[in-house]
């Protein structure tokens, strides 16, 4: 009897596949890495081929681990993967080059005359989307101007999720949250959108698109063959990477709130309200999602676990060889800060370290890393804990800025690990942090989606009832959040007060 | 033959005794630590018995390293030391409690008070001191509001090098240069400053001033057997430390500039224009010097070396301990720091991480330590690269502020171990940077001093000519001063725009 149903994620740094059953229990997965290709400082890309070969891979290896029977269990497929970038096939249905991926920065000028001559400001008007230099808009109008040839050769504009999908189906086919990250206008035709930035010609390049639990289609033999799946299981539209991971989530009604603490920072609420898409004015992203007259209204950061990665590898690598696991070092770190009394003897950490800068909840290439309020008495400690809190701080930024009141906020993304981050986030915001169970909640996400696409579940609340977990709850302590407040003020003046300052010093780094 | 002479510094951490020939070059040499006392944070104290103790320890170590001929040949000698602070003795010529020193901050108050009622600027004016924490005044005024009867008992207020003399010769003495820190008005009366804070009283305690030259006594025969001196050795009345250090590197000529870099930064100049001492108002402080019609006008920062300490002991202790010695740490660290460009990759540090703020060319209790510009590709490297820039431009930044045109600075102090912070600094400020041979610059200068007062030498140029050494010169290269002068108008934008932020967080933590 078929009742089980296989995830997968096309993440930027990698693959994930996973099978899980219908309780939302993982019975085998595999992750395969993807290198990024950087030929030029600013440029981030992809071989799509790799990415095909990648995830057929993990698909058969991950089958592999668990034996036949469970490979013809297999129900539905669904994936999911990062958003934006540009991915153009050609009329053979074959790629054009590399997939320019969504931290790809080669556009910049180009966001920068747009911000100057109003179109990037017209654009938000249009989509509430704020263009950044990994819209695909941005990709496109930069491959018009530079590789005209590239964007000629163009019959079909995809995303990630979708060249995988065309892998295993031979179907082309998208759905509006990805769409959304071109941006797609909120109300109007995509036509006016395409016509401020001169590249109506790209209409003709969009895929159809269709419900995210639409089956679009099924395993092909070719495609059996190259990831050891039974032909014919059917494999569902699906979404973007956050709102499989939001699925996963229980992100149902209006006014729910996730954060991804990634390697960057991906924070979001539903909303109802088309009004609260538009606020903050020129900033944030807003994705389509699979339930009606409902749309997540987001604000991405640069830097979420990138900043203590940064901080770690340059300043604990000594101390992280004396343990033998990972694990191990973060619970003696975890251990040590205890000692730190919360807002680490006044150090404020501002967590700009991308070489992008900082684009939620302000837009600023020219935004750098700070750590503020440096005393004698301060050890690494105090500065490790100042990071934490530092990341903390931009998130609150972040749902400060979003037309919101905050009542709880469900975590995931691998910053969740450490229960001590959880526990600051929750004093920071004030509110209730819920972290499920399921660890891979994209592959989780889009399974649950496959899932009511074929019928195993009723809906989207009925999957989300069967699966999801807690795993570990974080309130707020009064008095930590009373003292984070002022510190936020602190952190909010210094991180305005530096807007010169960075511009002035990039000009001269 | 009688052709030695011994200096004496007593510094604020210990006690420097050395034996110099008349060409200056050391014969032998002791150093004895004195624990300050801190009853209570903000408080800094020394005992002063056990400074005489340690003093005449150190003397009498340094004797019998160098057998009984050098010690009889042995033909003045000159005691210097830590400025400022509150040293006082009874009827009974006996220290009231411990000496108070220059360090201590219990008077923050009394300072906050003076600056709101404006006696602090009108003390300024009256003798272009700025009257900080550590001022004798200040803390006279504390205790005449705190502990009256500690002050009604005090018959005589000292110097750290008075007390000393004391000891040696039984005559109570100081000179101008001690006594500036009072601080004395440049023209006019002491009375006048006196009255200013309600401390007319204390003309009564102050010693008769000689000149510094001058030979104030003998050793007595109760100190020849407590030292192991030869009794009858002529004393002379000297001078404050940062001007027995002004004098062993030849600053001898108005215009003439040297830096101490030491744990905190003395940056300072001669100069015969009474005008220049009242620039910048408010900052600074003048010292008397030992030449007819020059002062010595200062900018002293509250973090020299101590910033590079910190963050080295903080960051680096790990690989500290892979090197058998601090010198070829160093060396390894500044070999390091070759692949890190001018600049440090965009990176500034504000050294302002003193408990006590920052004291020059600005006067700021709530300014604190800054990293900024902070971004991905930056490892510890370029980190630490920032700091030994930023102290730099903390010395960039004082001699901006006074009133004179560098051409040449003289550096002494602990941070000319390193080439690479000489190098840097000569960079940044645009000029040649020469360090001395001598090692000892405060007990080298004084024991000059002793030497001019016995008519060893005719005159303090004559003593200079004879014990002048260059060990390093450095000169700027042009491109990185010009990068640096960038660099510096961003540090300078940087600490002026975080005024009200660490204002605002100083209140919460």
């Amino acid at each position: 009897m078929k009742k089980l149903l296989m995830g997968v994620d096309v993440g930027t740094s990698g693959i994930k596949v996973v099978i899980f059953d219908l309780e939302g229990n993982v019975l085998a997965s595999k992750a395969e890495e993807v290198p990024i290709i950087s030929k030029q400082q600013d440029q981030a890309e992809e071989n799509m081929q790799v990415i095909w070969e990648k995830t057929s891979q993990a698909i058969r290896s991950c089958l592999t681990s668990c034996g036949e029977e469970i490979a013809s269990s297999i129900a539905a497929l669904g994936v999911t993967g990062q958003g934006t970038g540009c991915w153009l096939l050609d009329s053979n249905l074959e790629p054009i080059g590399n997939a320019i991926v969504w931290i790809d920065g080669r556009a910049k000028q180009l966001i920068d005359l747009w911000k100057e001559d109003g179109r990037h400001a017209e654009a938000f008007r249009l989509t509430s989307n704020s263009i950044f230099t990994g819209s695909p808009l941005a990709i496109l109008a930069w491959l018009k101007e530079n590789q005209p040839q590239h964007l000629q050769k163009a019959r079909h504009l995809v995303f990630a999720k979708d060249w995988v999908k065309f892998k295993l189906t031979g179907k082309i086919a998208t759905d509006l949250s990805d769409l959304f990250m071109l941006p797609y206008p909120i109300e109007g035709e995509v036509k006016e959108v395409l016509r401020l930035f001169d590249l109506l010609e790209v209409e003709d390049l969009l895929p159809p698109f269709e419900d995210p639990c639409q089956v679009i289609g099924e395993v092909t033999p070719q495609a059996a063959q190259a990831t050891g799946l039974p032909a014919g299981i059917p494999v569902v539209n699906g979404v973007v990477d956050v709102v499989a991971c939001a699925v996963a989530l229980g992100i149902l009604e209006a006014g729910q709130a996730y954060s991804i603490l990634g390697t960057t920072c991906f924070n979001a609420f539903l909303t109802d309200c088309v009004d609260a898409l538009f606020k903050p004015e020129g900033v944030g992203i807003t994705v389509a999602y699979p339930l009606p007259g409902l749309y997540l209204r987001s604000m991405a950061t640069m830097s979420g676990t990138l900043s203590l990665d940064w901080f770690l590898n340059n300043f604990f690598s000594h101390l992280r060889e004396r343990f033998p696991d990972k694990q191990a070092f973060f619970a003696h770190l975890e251990q040590e800060m205890q000692r730190v009394p919360p807002g680490a003897g006044g150090i404020i950490f501002l967590p700009y370290i991308s070489p992008g800068g900082e684009r939620a909840p302000f837009i600023d290439p020219h935004a750098r890393g700070v750590f503020f309020g440096l005393s004698l008495p301060h050890d690494e400690m105090y500065i490790l804990r100042s990071v934490y809190e530092g990341v903390a701080f931009s998130v609150l930024d972040c749902f400060q800025a979003l037309a919101t009141e905050l009542e709880e906020i469900r975590l995931s993304g691998g910053g969740v690990k450490s229960s001590f981050w959880c526990q600051v986030l929750s004093d920071v915001l004030g509110v209730k942090v819920v972290v499920p169970r399921a660890p891979e909640l994209g592959a989780l996400g889009i399974s649950m989606i496959a899932g009511v696409g074929v019928g195993m579940y009723k809906d989207l609340r009925d999957a989300f009832e069967k699966v999801f977990r807690v795993s570990k709850e974080f309130y707020p302590r009064l008095e930590h959040h009373r003292l984070y407040r002022e510190k936020y003020n602190v952190y909010r003046t210094l991180r305005e007060k530096l807007v010169d300052v960075w511009r002035m010093n990039d000009l001269i780094s």
